[in-house]
Parts: structure tokens; sequence; C-alpha cells
């Protein structure tokens, strides 16, 4: 069973929290205690650190290339950096000797807090801060100052412009200056050159009246300050509220079209940029911070209405379920629909603040059943970088829409061709994640089927779904090969979602998905032209679209090749001769690596030649199709494929939580889910490799902690006219709810070990009918029902 | 220009020689100097040499497998062993120390000699040896001693059986003993269990009628010996002469069917290996040594009557073409229609004494225009390995015939799939040569099409040739991939003779074979329905061959992807994607290998990811192909490719001198056409590397150098009704002279500078036509035409 401190949680299970500060762990700390609200990240750092301490303000729709490599978000100056010097010693959270010290992150507010007391000169310092739901530019914090005897106090506290950057410095200008009653800094992006425009306002009170001006301003060391010193007696205190409000040009700028960045329009000049910054101070300013802070938990409030999961009889899972909801909501752009939710959300700058499959298949789920209309955003935002896909298929050889592996802003491939490297050799190795995963185009198209098929939402089917569905379909058809000899239709030289692996052929995942698709493909194209002909024929305006490709596409639905399972053992290939490669084991051949930092995959790592796979793959599209094959097939092949799995990628252990849910193996389930869950809680291993930072948060993981509960232990599945529900619950749990939404409407599951109860609220608009075993009951809006489960 | 070492030709340009001893080039002088008669092969080192020096006696269709990677012929015990010790001290030819030393080969009879002269003791030592095409099991030598002085001599000869072996140890039980009048090794391989029998008469003699008993038996250090005792006075001599004779299992095996070691019926026993050795050690001691020698003799002057070129004014070339052809002459085994020529003949063990497509496309056209019986059983060869090659489809998923990449007896794909190591972490590297180079086959079918072409050799079509030419197509047909929304076919996946660039799709090379191929199949049906239905039906019963395949082939034919040359450059792509990769030359890359032992290839090596190929692979097409584009188009392409070709293989000089001559290069022409040629003569590279062999012959080279001559310079192609000549002579040469044969007769064309002569033997059964430019004339038997040339 996972060891989670005690500190981890609390009685409420709202939040994590720590007593004892370990230096070592400040990448991952500043990770998992981050704050963040879909537009800016705020790592759980504190106000006196430096770069060294890896703070970040990472702020979305950023993409810029410093280092001709890597395009990724940029990170802003620290508008929250403070020092604190009392009696002439400058008083530093980094370097610890404090008592009484705690971290804490309040999930249910996305309220970051610190408090500890140091003894010679006596003080207590505390602090809160939150990245606003209600205005998403505003930052701001306020540090309480205590007085445990008599002591003189300098607060130095403004803006730090040494920004921690992962790949090159994105800032072709900073500067620092002061502004009308604020700090301001002014960045111009080097690549893109656009402009980042960030204020500070910061006032000291003791008592409520008293507000104190500072004494001078100091630029020392790529920061700009205000000093203020102030002498205070036991038991006195001051107050520091500080805050921070930052646009960059692309927020002024049409979100509309992203296709490329020259179809947005021009940049708005700086001095638009900085109008903005200014009149949001000024509201900010304006405000009382309780008042701020009240707006902005009303925004929580609301969201966890509907997000939160409730489990009885586990502290550790609830508070650990929680965690990673709310890592999943404060990553997700959710005020834009034209915006990524990065692998890494706005923790840091890995994994370039852009999108993979990862956003479809492990964050969107949650937000399809809790706040469809994230969802939808999320699937507008692939609409709207259908041109990069375009192009990326284009490039490649090929028709309609290839998503990218990697996707920022305009979905053009920003995944490099060269990004690890041979340790034993120092050479680049190519690996083939930009050109040959093609898997990511089908598993958004499925997604579109997802969201439609739940929601019902039919106006988007026909202004976006209808065309990333088709687009998809087109390059499928355009990427399969058909073998005269077989009859068949094949896909050749893949990455399936295991990707040790690369240029494999006829991954089953890759194949399943694909015809999938083209089905679907089909299937809609028929409904529409015969119940919404303006859709199809925008689109044979729009895109080209001819009768005759949907006639390929059937085709290659009907005759594509799926392995089928070994009629004797129930096995299904991971991809054709997988199963003629070493069967080994990933502790095996561990033993043969030559360095520990030895990538395992292609072309001459050491899984290769085996069948260890860096994660679920066969499994994997299991998750997606629960029906694709009986229980017993998947309970062989989950057997089969778990000892094989190094789970190599943060994506893995949730998968298998799931289908061993789903097959009976409880105890399995719950390792997994456990596992899956503490990916950065429990993050002890290196977080920078050879001077990488690997850091941030794995979204995925947090995304999927929704699925793992609700469509693993609850056993939750679409059903025509609802849900159906087939509940495995750990031993442990007493009790387990949660809200779904369908078709406009909210259901409250209760899941107890007897009994399950429904839930219907009074202003859904339908009948939700609930599945259970052989029973089928309707829950009429307001309605309630009741159903016993089998022991 | 090639600087020629002045001993490498003797006036009559028949001999190679050397007369300064290099102890360090005993690998590729043993090599260079080696006697074959296609059965056995016995490298030209000396009779004192032991394992060290690389000495052996490989003999054919023996293969077998001692380390559990490595298919190969194995070595025989060395039959010719012989020691001199002179006044109680051994002389040893490869300690040097002598005066007056020479080596030679004279390729005009397959014979070896050396003399050389130690002063104290004062004995002159001539050694002359042969392998015999009278009796391929009968191997020969003849050493005279001469004092120079008073000299007390021991002469101990017998066998060696200390046998050098490439990998691994072949016998597991080596025995030697005496035999009657004779000494005898007794060997049994390892893995297959062949008998090897080898017995070895030797006779010392003092004048014509003093034979000299020896004294006494000695096994020592792994060898058996008699050893001599003699006095000799200044002046006085004594002969030894050997004979040695050898049979494997195999020899006396039924050989039409072996297309597995079990159809070839059971093993012979010891006894009757033993008895056939008997008889041929019997045959040859009864007959005088001179005789042998002439036996011998009339063979290779019948070979050279139809195999020579003549070469006026440039002894260098002259003496270089005999070399090569005639190692290409005693690679062959001529004398059997089930056994492969050797990549590296029968020079040592190295490249399993198996074949290549080098085979087809190198070695084999001299012997289609020279001795096209010769050619007929390398192809049938081919027809007796079919089991294999469908073998070798079947198990990777296709249909039809895949030939091996490496071929041996039965055809079964021997080329392991791990032969590289990367130096830089000592792993493995898997290439894929055994599973996607797949263009052996349809150069195998493109060879049907020749030689039939050639000889009008009909009956061959009917027997063996079509169902080649149908199981290739066939194979072509499963391995092709259709392109739906391209409307074309592809070829996926392969390696084109360029062999650092694995996995590419769309070769230019295998896409216009495949093309060629499925062409002719779909021909040689219609014809064969139309003329030899009989043919057909034996097809249908026996391979299943239907209507259809000739259809689905006729399809292929007509939409297969051929890249085209660029309208503007003229250049083709070498294969999808080429003309993306790194712009560079093999001199710049170079510079990037961490060690000197690197792989430049798949998957990690320096020249993947850039346009530096390792050999003639577009080009490669022009030489089976001169008519696959115009001489401009050919022009940009040799002159694009040829500075981005390294010339890793043996095999590309010859095609960029072969073009070269075409498109009117002939300074490089000439220069290509030296370094070709000398590929073994001038190797002064390493022939060990790593403790691993890389030295022996390479046949290909040899076997092509008739190809450059007759097709690059005197500019020869095939006609419908004879032959066409477009003659580009290098300047250094005054005239050139050569016969072809076809359909039976013989022609001999002699090119000067102002004229072409062209005479048809007597015996010839039909005129042949001759095309020169615009002339076309007919040649009766008996008849000659003079026809002048374009100066
Ligand atoms: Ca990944
Ligand atoms: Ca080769």
């Amino acid at each position: 069973k996972v060891k989670l401190s005690e500190e981890l949680w609390s009685e409420t299970c709202w939040e994590i929290g720590e007593s004892r500060f370990d230096p070592d762990q400040a990448i991952t700390a500043g990770s998992n205690f981050m704050i963040g609200n879909g537009y800016m990240g705020y790592r759980g750092t504190f106000a006196d650190d430096r770069a060294g301490q890896y703070p970040a303000l990472v702020v979305t729709d950023t993409y810029d290339n410093a280092d001709g490599t890597w395009k990724e978000l940029v990170t802003a100056p620290n508008g929250l950096f403070t020092t604190i010097s009392c009696q002439g010693k400058d008083i530093l959270w980094r370097q610890g000797g404090f008592r009484e010290y705690e971290r804490r992150l309040a999930m249910r507010w996305g309220e970051w807090s610190a408090r500890a007391q140091w003894d010679t000169p006596g003080i207590l310092v505390e602090e809160e801060r939150f990245c606003s739901y209600d205005d998403l530019h505003l930052l701001t914090s306020r540090t309480r100052i205590t007085a445990l005897g008599e002591v003189a106090l300098e607060i130095t506290t403004g803006i730090d412009g040494t920004v921690w950057s992962l790949n090159g410095d994105h800032f072709s200008s900073l500067s620092l200056e002061e502004g009308p009653d604020c700090l301001e800094a002014s960045c111009v992006t080097g690549e893109q050159g656009y402009h980042l425009v960030l204020r500070e306002d910061a006032r000291l009170r003791s008592g409520p009246e008293g507000e104190i001006e500072p004494c001078r301003r100091t630029a020392l060391d790529g920061t700009l300050c205000r000093v203020f010193q102030v002498s205070l007696r036991e038991g006195q205190e001051v107050v520091l509220e500080k805050r921070v409000v930052l646009y960059s040009s692309n927020d002024l700028r049409d979100t509309t079209k992203i296709t490329s960045d020259a179809a947005r329009g021009p940049l708005p000049s700086l001095a638009e940029v900085r109008q903005a910054v200014a009149a949001g101070l000024s509201r900010a300013v304006a405000r009382d911070w309780n008042l701020l802070r009240e707006a902005h938990r009303r925004v929580w409030q609301e969201r966890w209405a509907s997000a939160d999961i409730m489990i009885g009889g586990d502290p550790v899972a609830q508070t650990l379920i929680r965690y990673n909801l709310y890592h999943n909501v404060i990553a997700a752009p959710a005020h834009a629909d034209h915006l990524p939710l990065g692998a890494r959300g706005l923790s840091c700058q890995a994994y370039q603040g852009a999108a993979f499959w990862d956003q479809e298949v492990f964050n969107l789920p949650m937000f399809l059943f809790t706040e469809p209309e994230t969802a939808r955003r999320l699937l507008v935002y692939r609409y709207r970088t259908l041109d990069g896909a375009r192009k990326k298929a284009r490039d490649l050889g090929y028709r309609g829409a290839f998503y990218a592996w990697v996707s920022g802003d305009t979905g053009e491939e920003i995944c490099p061709s060269y990004f690890f490297r041979d340790v034993l050799s120092g050479r680049r190795i190519r690996n083939h994640f930009n050109d040959w995963q093609i898997h990511v185009s089908p598993d958004i198209a499925y997604t579109v089927w997802k969201y439609v098929a739940a929601t019902g939402d039919q106006e988007f089917l026909y202004r976006y779904g209808a065309e990333i569905l088709f687009e998809v379909a087109r390059f499928l058809a355009s990427r399969v090969h058909y073998r005269p000899g077989l009859e068949r239709y094949e896909i050749i030289r893949v990455l399936g979602p295991d990707e040790y692996h690369e240029n494999v052929d006829n991954n089953y995942f890759t194949n399943f998905q694909a015809q999938f698709v083209c089905r679907y493909a089909v299937e809609t194209y028929d409904t529409l032209a015969e119940e919404h002909p303006q859709t199809v024929r925008g689109l044979e305006e729009r895109i080209g679209l001819e009768k005759s490709e949907r006639d390929a596409w059937d085709d290659i639905a009907r005759r594509i090749y799926i392995p089928a399972p070994d009629s004797e053992t129930g096995l299904i290939e991971q991809f054709q001769g997988f199963f003629e490669l070493e069967d080994t084991r990933p502790e095996v051949i561990k033993k043969r690596l030559l360095d520990p930092g030895e990538y395992w995959g292609w072309p001459n790592g050491i899984a290769v030649e085996t069948q260890v796979s860096k994660q679920a793959d066969v499994t994997q599209l299991f998750m997606l199709h629960p029906q694709a094959c009986s229980r017993e097939v998947m309970k062989a092949n989950w057997e089969y494929y778990e000892p094989r799995t190094q789970h190599g990628s943060s994506l893995s252990y949730a998968v298998y939580a799931i289908c061993a849910a789903w097959i009976g193996h409880g105890e399995e389930a719950y390792r997994y889910f456990l596992r899956s869950c503490t990916v950065d809680l429990l993050n002890t291993g290196k977080a920078v490799s050879g001077g990488t930072f690997i850091g941030g948060i794995h979204t995925a993981a947090c995304g999927v902690a929704w699925q793992i509960v609700v469509s693993g232990f609850a056993g939750m599945y679409l059903t025509r006219d609802g849900f159906g529900f087939a509940p495995h619950l750990p031993p442990e749990w007493e009790s387990l709810s949660f809200r779904l939404k369908r078709w406009g409407g909210t259901l409250e599951i209760t899941l107890h070990r007897r009994a399950m109860t429904v839930k219907a609220l009074p202003e859904n608009p339908r009948d939700i009918q609930i599945t259970l075993g052989s029973a089928e009951v309707s829950v009429a809006p307001g309605g309630q029902v009741a159903l016993p489960l089998e022991g």
C-alpha cells in the first residue's frame, strides 16, 4: 500500500500540506503546491525564491522559440518577489532555519499558504496567495508579519526579472520600470515579438488604516523593488498586500482564427497591452483583498459543485482524488477555445505548454461529464488548429488533418525531430513521435464522437466536429495501405501508445481507432446528408468533401485489418510481430543498461527487441472501447501485458487501474489507482536530469483520476439513453458520490456498499435512463431512484 | 592514376607476382594468389603456414553452423602441409630471410608458384600447385629443393589438422590417421554431421627413379606427417610431389532436390565417402604429375578461349582484367547446378560461401556471354532453392519467393539478424538485410529475363525460369501496398542497394525492378498460355498459379509508383524523402565519427540522416536498364550522386565506371574501372578488424570487371537480333577484343580506334545482327564484317 505522509492530507481532505521543509524537493513541491487558473500558473515556491529554486509564472498563449528547437510558453517576471530582513539579517525561506513551518495548498479554493516562525529575531510570517478565477489576469498575495519581540524589519518587494526559463531566454528586451503607483515589467519575446506587460502594486499596512510608505527603490541583481522599513514591538504586525496583473499581446488579439500567427491579425501595440494591464490593476486595487478572494472562491465553489468526488472511509483516496482533479482544472484553459491543455499544464515550460493526445483521452473526459463547456472548448481548439494539422499532413505527403504530436497555438507540429540523446555516444537520436505516431488524429475524432454522444451537442457537430472528423478520416484514407494479396487495409510504420516500439505495423490500438473513426465518419456523413444537408454542402465547398470519400472510408472501415484475439489464449498482438520479440520483463532488461540514463526505446534501446512496453497499449484500447472484446479476453490481455509493461509513462497506471477494476482484479485496480494518483505527489525521482528540467505536473494522470474512479470503480459507461454502471468499489470505500452531466442535465450518483442512489436535479431538461445489471430505470427531473447492488 | 606495382604484372600480362615478401599482407596475398576450381579453393599461402597465416582449403557444399549464428562453408585440413629443415634449422617461408624470393599466380593456368633461395644453409625451394579442373577433388603440388652447398635436409610433410575457421570449430570429430599408402584426415561436421575425408599421398624423389622412403611418422601440434631425411651435395635436388583428394558427404548425394537438407536423402556412410576418396587418389597417383597438369591446363585453355578479353596498349589494364576474370571463374561452381557463387567465392569462409544479389547482377553476366551453361546453372541453383525462398516469404507473412539475402545450399535465409555491433556501446545492432532488402528477388527474376533473352533457351524458361519468375511476381504482389488516395502501388520499408539507408519507401531501384518483373511475368504468362500451355498447366498444378494473379501483376506494373526525373534538374530521388536529408559528403561526415570502427548506416550511424550513400543506387538501376532514361538524365544523376557516394561497397566502383563510360565521362570511367579492378589487389586496408576476418576475394568486383569493359567501354547491349555497340574506349587502349556468345553461336569482336571487326565462328547456328550507331549488319556463320568507328 502506498505510504502517504500524514502531512499530505488534513482532516477535511481538502488540503495537502507539509510541515517539514526539504530544499531538495524544491522542484516537486513547487509543482505540487502550485496555483493557477488556466490562464497562468504560479509555482508553489516562496516569495524570496530566485531562479535556483525554480519559481515560475507561466503564461498561456505565449508560444515562442528561443533556442531554435523548443517552442514553449514563456515564464513571466516574478511579481510576487519579496524578501524580508529583520534586525539587519535576511530571513530566507529557502534557507530553512525556522520553527513551526508549514506550506499548504487548499484545493478547495486554489489557494496557497505558508507560515513559519523564526526564533532570532522572532517573527512569524504567514503568506497566502491565489491566481484569481474572477479576473484571470490577477495574481495576488497577502503576507502578515507578526513580531514576537521587538524587531526592526526591512521588507523589499517588487518584481524579479531574472526569469528561470527552460530552453533559452525568450525576451529580446525586458525592462523593469516604475509605473504610475506601481512597478512594471515590460518584455518582448525574441521570436514572435509578443509584448508581455506585468504591473505590481504592493501596500504595507500596520493595522487597518496605517499604510506605510516605502523609503526607497532598489534595483539589485535583476530585480526592481521598493523597500519598507518598519519597527515593531512584540505582538505588533504588518500586512503586505500585492496585486499583480499581466497581459500578453495575444490576450488582445482575435482568437477565432489561430490557424497561424499571421491569421490572428496584427499585434497590438505596447500601449494597448499596457492599457489593459493598467485597467486590470485599477480594478484590483480598488477592491478589498478579502473581496477579491471572495469572488475567486465563488468560482471554485461552482466548479467543485459539479466536479467533486466524495469517497467515504478512505481519507487518503479522498485527498488524492481532489488533488488530481484540482490540477486538471487549473491546467485547463477553460476561458478560451483556442488554447491547448498542456501535458504539464502551466506548472512549468516542460512539454512546451502543448497538448498531446493526452488532452482528449486523459484530461477531457472529466470535463465532458462535469463541465462539458470546457470539453467543448478543448475540441474547438482542435478545430481552430485544423490548418496546422492540414499543413502537417501535406508536408508529409498525406491529405486531411494529421494532428501535431505536440500542439501549441497554431496546431503546427512543434515536436522536434531530435529530443533524446544516446548517453553512451552523446549522439542525438531521431525519434519519430512527430511523423509516425499517427493515432492522435483518430483519438481526437473519437473524442468528437464521445463529446457529441454525451452532450447531444449537434450544433458543435455541424460547426466544428464534422470538419474535424472528415479531415481525420481523409487523413486516414491517405495514410492506410491496401494489401491486394490479403484484401485488407493496413497501417504501416507507426508508433502506438507504447512509444518504445517505433516503426511497427498494424498496431491494434491505432488500427482499431482508425476503423472506429472511418465508421463514425460514414455514419455522420449519411446522417448529415439526410438531416442536415447544409453542413455537407458547406464542407463540400470549404474542404472539397466528396461523396466518393465517404465510400472510401466505408471500404476502409470494412476491410482494415484488426488483429483478432487468439482463439486459444485470447491474446491480441500489440502489433504485428510483437509476440516474436524476446519475451522478458522490465526488471530483467533493466540490468542490461550500460548507463542508467539510457533511453529504452527506438532505435537501439534495451526494450526495442523485446516485449517490454513503455505503457499500456492493447489495454489502452480497452479503456476507450470497453466493448471491444469480452471480459475474458480483456482479462487474458491485462494479465499478459501487465508484467511486461514498464509504466515508463505516467499515462499507464490509470489504464491498468481502470481495466483491472473491470475484470475483477480489485486489489490491482486499487494499487494502480494509488500509483496513478501519486505520480507527482510522491515523486521522489530526479526532477532535473543531466541539467534538463523534467519536473512539472503530469496533468494527464491528474485528469484520468476522475476516470479511474467513475469509469473504473463505479463502472460508468454511456448508454443511448443515459448511463450504465457496473460498480467495483475498493473494499476500503464505504461510499462514493459524484455528479454526471448529460444533455445539459445533472445526476448525483451515490454508491454505497449495498445500493446506488441516483438523484436528478430539478432543472434537468429530460429523463435520464440508468442501467445497472439487468435493471433499467428512468430518472425524471427532480426525481430520485435507489437500486440495490449485488454484494 | 592507380599505381600498380611493376611486379604485379609480367610481360605476358597473364601473371601477377611479387618479389618482396611482406608478412603483414598475409591475408591479402593469401586471397590474391589463391587457386581454385569452383569445388575447392586453396589460399595462396605457403606450405609451412599455420593457422596464424590464414591458410585455408575451402570446400563447397559443406554449409554448417558451428557457433549458432554463422552458417558457413568449412575449411578442410591442410593436405599440402610441408616444412623443411636444413642442417637442423627450420626453413620457414613466413619468417622470410630469403634471397631471390618470388610468388606468382599464373592466371592462364590457375597455377600458383613460389621460389626462394636461402643462403645459409644454401637451398633453393621451388613449389608449384593447382586445384585440378580435370578432377575437381584433386589438389596437388610439386616442390623442388636444390642444394646450393652440402646440406642435410629433413622434409616433414603430411596433413595439418589445426584448421583456421572463422566462426567456430565445425568438426565434432577430426581424426588424422595413416591410410593405405597415404595419410588421411576424417572429419564430421558438428551441426550437419557431414563427413569430410581427405587423403594425401606424398612422394620424394631424387632423380627420376630414386624414390626416398620416409624415416618416420610424426604427429606434432595437430599435424600428422611423415619425415624424410636426405643429404644433398651442391647442385643435387629432390622433388616432393603431393596429391590430395577430398570428398564430403554431399558430393555423393542427390543434387536435384536441395530444397532442404532432408530432401537430399540420407547421408552416405563414412565408408562410401572414403571409397570415393580412395578411388580418386588412386587415379591421381597413377598419373604422372605433368600429365595431371596437362589435363588441368586443357580446361583452362578452353575457358580462356571464350572468356579472355584482350586489351592492346595498356598492359596494366590487360593484367587487371585477367586477374578479375580469373577470380570470377574459380569462384563459380560451374560443375553444379545446386550451388551458389559466393560473395567471397572459396577464398575464405567470409560471407558464408553464400550468394547475394551479387551473383546475378555482378558475377553472372560474364558467364552469360562467355559460358552460358554456367549462367544457366547459377539460375537453376535459384530454382532448386525456391523452397527456401518460399519458406522465407511465408515466415514473413508473404507469398511466393522471397529469396534469401544470404543464400547457401537450401536457399533458406542464413543472414543473421544481428551482425554489426555499435562499437561505442558494444551493443549489437539489428540490421534488416534479411527481411527488408527485398530487391534480390526481382533481381533474380530480371536475370531470368536476361538469360532467356541472350540465349533463347526456352527449355530453361519452361522448366525453371517461369516458376522463378511467377513466384517472384507473386511475392511482389503480396509485398506491395496500394495507396487508395494516390491510386498507386508503393513498396514500403525496404533497403535499396545503398545499405546505409534502411526502412525507406519507394526506392527507385526496387520499384523499377519490381515493375519490370511484373511486366515480364505478364508477358511470359501470356506467351506461355498461347505457345506452351502445358507449362502454365504444370504451374497451375504445382504452385497453384491463377489467371487472376497475372491480372494483379498487370495492375501493379501499370500503377506502381516510379519516381520520375525532376522536370528541371533531371534528378531521380533515390527513395522518398532522400533529397530532404542533410546534403553533405562522405569526407565531411567522416569527421563526425567518434570511433573509426563505427558502422555508418542504420539505425544511428553518421550517414543515416544524410544523403551520403554507401554505394550506387539510382546509378545501379541505370546499369541494369540503360534505357530507363535519357543520357542527359543519367548524366545529371551520375553527377549528383557520385560525390555523395562513399563506395563503402566493392560493388559501387563498377557501376559508376559503366555509367561514366555511357555519359561520356571517359576519364572517370577509366579511374573507376581501375579502382574496381584493384579492390583486392591493392587492398591495403585492414583484413582483420576487431579480431574479425574481413578479407577474401570480392568476387562481384571481379565478375563485373567484364561488364565494365564489354558493357561500359565497348558499349555492348542486347538487341532483339544480336548485339549493339556504342564504344567509348579509354584513350590508352589501342585495341580491345573479346568474344560474345548468343543463341549457341560465338562472335569475336575487335575494336580498334577507327574500326570494329566482328567475326562469326563457322559453327554458329544462325546469323547475328550487329548495330553500331545507325549501321546494322548481319554476320553469317563464318562471316566477318568491319564497321568504321566515329573518331
Ligand atoms: Ca509520452
Ligand atoms: Ca553488401
